[in-house]
């Protein structure tokens, strides 16, 4: 009589997507990989923060970008230029990332020395994202001023499903009327465990802080020694 | 013997978004009502030029707006304050309008006298709103100065499938580094046939002229007299 072979289903069947992006999770806390998805509308300074943060990393730590786009290469050759690896994924025409994108990108590397840090840039989209675990350690939303201060609530997804509030180019808030408070107030509503900074990638303001909780973040989830 | 009976197929068989926009388009040139589909970011400042269009048309022709959003009546209520009747469709997750949602926000005003201008505003998205026709006659993509001049080759098909591009936030231009003349170049790169304003709803820059061009597309749409 043949063997009665059997496959263990899990319980819980998880997605395609869960199911990738809890391996990917698996690999990074085995390597001490801490990773971080950044998400935001186009223009909302994913980018020009990732100019401001990575230098401030880049003498301590091991790092690594991957860029979603839908076309273009434009923003991983930003990243190169601070001589920062840098993988571009280009999904054409997907509006958001998925957990077998960021496989396949992460796929080039893994054989290598592994990365402290990864900071995965998300296309541009405040709608999507929200819907797609990548197994990052934390879900930073980036709102820039001239966005306005009424977003929260039309677009309350990505808040509520995120660690981290970013509020971007602060140095524009001379020239629109943007409220901070109101955003932050409507914010911890739908998230009230939401860490929250105001940054400008142009001026540095905020920068120093936001640095730091990463560092905190990944000792945190990789004690030291 | 039973009578045969034939249901003749299209032999072009369109979606059912495409089947119903074309629905509304033949309803919509019927009553000669001319629509406008606004499409942009979140916060790249569809709701502030109608603010700003809205008046300019108000005292010659009968207006409607459709606000698309994913919740909220935020947007709807500016608009009524401006005495404009506006119809909100909260799509409750999804990240674009659909023709499906417009029919059943059109049924509701159908009966009553025809306006002259609908406009859609669309959800906050530069992706998935240019992949859905909604019947329109016009569709316009919006850019505000400060999402940055890179990203009509980041996101191409909204600018691909579009007849007008404003560049809106005008107003910002000393603030920030956005070259308009190298956003004209690619978007015409892609769209060859595509009219271009710089725009500022708070000063009014461009707005005129904007106006204008909407009179004449309707008065080509539908001759006077």
């Amino acid at each position: 009589m043949a063997e009665i072979r059997r496959v263990e289903v899990l319980e819980n069947l998880l997605k395609a997507n869960d199911y990738l992006a809890a391996q990917l999770r698996q690999e990074w806390d085995e390597g001490k990989t801490y990773v971080v998805n950044l998400m935001s509308s186009p223009g909302g300074g994913k980018t020009a923060l990732l100019e401001a943060t990575l230098p401030r990393l880049a003498d301590r730590y091991r790092l690594l970008v991957l860029e979603g786009d839908i076309e273009t290469e434009r923003d991983a050759e930003r990243i190169r230029a601070l001589q920062v690896e840098a993988l571009q994924i280009t999904t054409g025409g997907t509006c958001h990332l998925e957990s077998h994108m960021i496989e396949q990108a992460w796929r080039l590397v893994r054989d290598g020395p592994r990365p402290h840090f990864v900071f995965i840039e998300n296309v541009g989209n405040l709608v999507c994202p929200a819907s797609y675990i990548l197994g990052e350690h934390l879900r930073a939303v980036l709102m820039s001023v001239p966005e306005g201060d009424d977003k929260v609530l039309k677009y309350p997804k990505v808040f509520r499903n995120s660690q981290a509030l970013l509020i971007t180019k602060a140095d524009l808030l001379p020239y629109v009327d943007f409220d901070p408070q109101r955003v932050w107030e409507e914010a911890r509503g739908l998230q009230p465990q939401l860490s929250h900074w105001i940054v400008s990638a142009r001026t540095g303001e905020g920068i120093d802080d936001w640095v730091r909780f990463l560092q905190e973040q990944r000792d945190e989830a990789f004690p030291p020694g």
